[in-house]
């Protein structure tokens, strides 16, 4: 499981904060919290915090000040991605680009030319899909356009848009569909992550109905999740999902097995 | 989701002692806790403790005494199981038949006879199924048998058989196939059901890996199973698989809404 820590976002108050004032020690501890709970990547994102290159610049070198773990460079802005995805210490992931040719035609070279990886939304300017095939027909153009330009699988992740389950109750089903239709769209098959918190938005079981989704999501095939990694529930269950699927070995003490492998 | 209680079993402690004491409490005790968590049938097992139709029956009437919840006759001998379904209040499940001739040719008339349903265990005199395909095929045996005699498709439940995870890891992912392949063999298809705290035996991480592979299962197609229902998180975990599943309706209070439609 490919563990993208999601809690440094301006849409959270004290990042937002943190970006106003240059408050290294709010981005800092919460780069350890989720480096040490097990993140294979932080997420940062300025959310609406900040519109200035400097200011993501800053959040990225701050993040990289105290931990060793790869970034996830959320931003769709292709003159953003070029410069921030220099910066890495290690390779990033960017997250994300759409389905949009123009899109598409900017953002993957900067992944190919920088080594990095690359999040692919399954979505394009006429918004969000409503069913399944528009998912995977979005999904595929993103796989071909990204493997045609020098993308191998191993660095693509497909998106099938998480949607409210208060708002969209329908689109869940749709979305787990999707995500095994992505499964064999090759062989190996890219990366396909969820942005889980999207699916208990406004809900009141927001822990139970991820941990619950994130499951139904990796039966069907999924292998990454940008989450709450601070979620010790979330992240056992996801563990406990993949030994189930005989992805790792079961030992009794098989959730400390991970995640030593997951901070060695 | 139907919920057979699994906690009136003669391989527990206290069961077994009940019978042999004939102490109704302890019996009646578990029938009132399991029917108050939701359980749509409790099953009745004698185990080891006894082999006595009259123990059987006794065991029946002590739980018919204090709770209105169906009974699910936990036995695989005809002449036991023609007695026994006689004398429950309303209409019971027979748990269990096997993919064996003599015992659909014995087991189901009983079924269609008395207006029972009938779990079939996807195993024969050859022992546990240790591949996909076997599954199916018993599972296909089964239920063609019994549409064949008279037992309507909802009134069937195939059971992949449930391994443990600790002793037979590989064989979790073929259960789960198998789930997934009995949902197409008919339209509307067959009840699918496992004995899920096979899965977990003797596995340190119990009530975790009970409900990670409960919420697998409901997403491959399952809509039953014999279990812990007074595990709270568990039977939570799997109301949620089936409202992010479209099978209710999300409200805010949807686990209560549901929990009260399971005791009205």
């Amino acid at each position: 499981m490919i563990f993208i820590g999601e809690r440094i976002n301006g849409g959270f108050k004290d990042i937002q904060r943190a970006i106003k004032e240059k408050d290294t020690s709010i981005i800092q501890n919460w780069a350890k919290i989720q480096s040490e709970a097990g993140a294979n990547y932080i997420d940062v994102n300025m959310g609406a915090a900040s519109n200035k290159l400097e200011d993501f610049i800053w959040m990225i070198e701050t993040v990289q000040e105290v931990v060793d773990t790869p970034i996830s460079v959320d931003s769709n802005k292709p003159a953003f991605l070029e410069k921030l995805v220099k910066i890495c210490k290690y390779p990033p992931i960017i997250n994300s680009t759409t389905a949009d040719k123009e899109k598409l035609d900017q953002i993957i070279p900067i992944a190919v030319e920088n080594n990095t990886s690359l999040i692919g939304l399954c979505m394009d300017k006429k918004g969000s899909p409503q069913d399944v095939e528009s998912r995977v027909e979005l999904g595929a153009m993103i796989f071909s356009e990204a493997m045609d330009k020098g993308l191998s699988e191993e660095r693509i992740f497909l998106d099938p848009i998480t949607m409210p389950l208060r708002y969209l109750q329908v689109q869940v089903k749709n979305q787990i569909e999707a995500i095994k239709q992505f499964t064999v769209l090759s062989s190996p098959h890219p990366h396909i992550v969820v942005g889980l918190s999207n699916i208990a938005s406004q809900s009141k079981q927001v822990r139970l109905i991820n941990r619950v989704f994130l499951v139904m999501c990796i039966e069907a095939g999924l292998d990454a999740a940008i989450c709450d990694v601070t979620d010790e529930e979330l992240v056992n269950s996801a563990i406990t999902a993949e030994v189930l699927l005989n992805k790792h070995i079961y030992s009794d003490s098989y959730i400390k097995a991970y995640k030593d492998s997951m901070r060695s």
